[in-house]
């Protein structure tokens, strides 16, 4: 096993859950027990970076720093061509201060746009304390829905629809999502790299 | 060899000149050819981050964006027990707008004090396009002297004594600096995780 406890550094349990099937999925390998951050610190960690990766990268650390404890976090993020990447680094708080919800304001202003095209983008940051911090992207594309569908997954997926696809990821099955995922993507570059590591170091 | 081109990401000659010593010293199969970034292009880096860890992978990312070469870089910096920690993360920034050099600034702020505990603290950052960013810390504890000696190095060199030494950094064989020094700890994590891996892929 790569590792014996694992803490997801975040509060949103979807994320938690996401990460636990992803990781489950990917590699039988990589973790024993999966560890939700909340159940072991009130901490929370304010989201200052200037980039997916910086964000991944503080809150990966600072709850390695709380708890000792390997801990995995992603920033991530929907980057519509037709609005220039936006809400990108903003997704989460694109709608702070205003009297409505984040995918409403994205139908809204693409309201009568033609082009549709979209993706997410993750960075997922892996902080093993006093030894190192490795930090890979992932990547889905796909296209923004007319309309949402679906109640799986959070966030933005009631209007992603992924290429090759014709549901959103809300509405596709959670198995299919968490297989080509941005999430999924970089999560598995990480397991990658370690796991081939971690064989080596052993055989 | 893990790498072909490998860019020392800094517009810092000595620093570059270090790391191309640090590397060879610590490996022969990490890079064969170890490029300092100005020769390749005028990109320079603001740096904006929030810990050494967030600006050495500013930096690395950034480079690489730029060149699609694999890229090195760190933030580091001095951290004075009686200061609080400081210079620390404003280390080479502490004396701008300021009539007076870093080392004076540091012997002036220490005139009187007993208490000469430091220790230089580095974030190396590796940037690989497309794959990962790979970043370890490291230490290297010591004190400050009561006047500046040698010639060797850059930034505080000339008033830290390592740990087990008489000498100032400055004073000190650079075979020794490099042996034992913060940026040393550091690159040495990362290439001993890497080289691990590579060679099992390769076996």
């Amino acid at each position: 096993m790569m590792f014996d406890k694992l803490v997801i550094a975040t509060g949103n349990f979807g994320k938690y859950k996401e990460f636990d099937e992803i990781i489950k999925s990917s590699s039988k390998d990589f973790a024993d027990e999966i560890i939700f951050a909340p159940e072991i610190s009130k901490l929370t960690v304010e989201e200052t970076g200037k980039s997916y990766s910086e964000n991944a990268m503080l809150k990966a650390r600072t709850w390695a720093k709380q708890s000792g404890l390997p801990c995995l976090a992603d920033d991530s993020g929907l980057e519509v061509e037709a609005l220039d990447g936006a809400p990108g680094l903003y997704s989460s708080r694109i709608v702070m201060g205003k009297d409505c919800d984040k995918v409403s304001w994205l139908l809204s202003n693409l309201k009568g746009i033609e082009n549709r095209k979209a993706r997410f983008a993750a960075s997922v940051a892996l902080c093993v304390p006093d030894e190192y911090i490795l930090i890979c992207e992932g990547f889905c594309y796909g296209k923004i829905a007319e309309a949402p569908e679906g109640s799986n997954g959070f966030g933005y997926d009631p209007v992603f629809i992924p290429e090759g696809y014709e549901k959103t990821f809300a509405k596709l099955n959670p198995d299919i999502k968490n297989s080509i995922s941005h999430r999924t993507n970089a999560f598995r570059k990480i397991s990658n790299l370690l796991l081939r590591q971690k064989e080596h170091t052993h055989s």
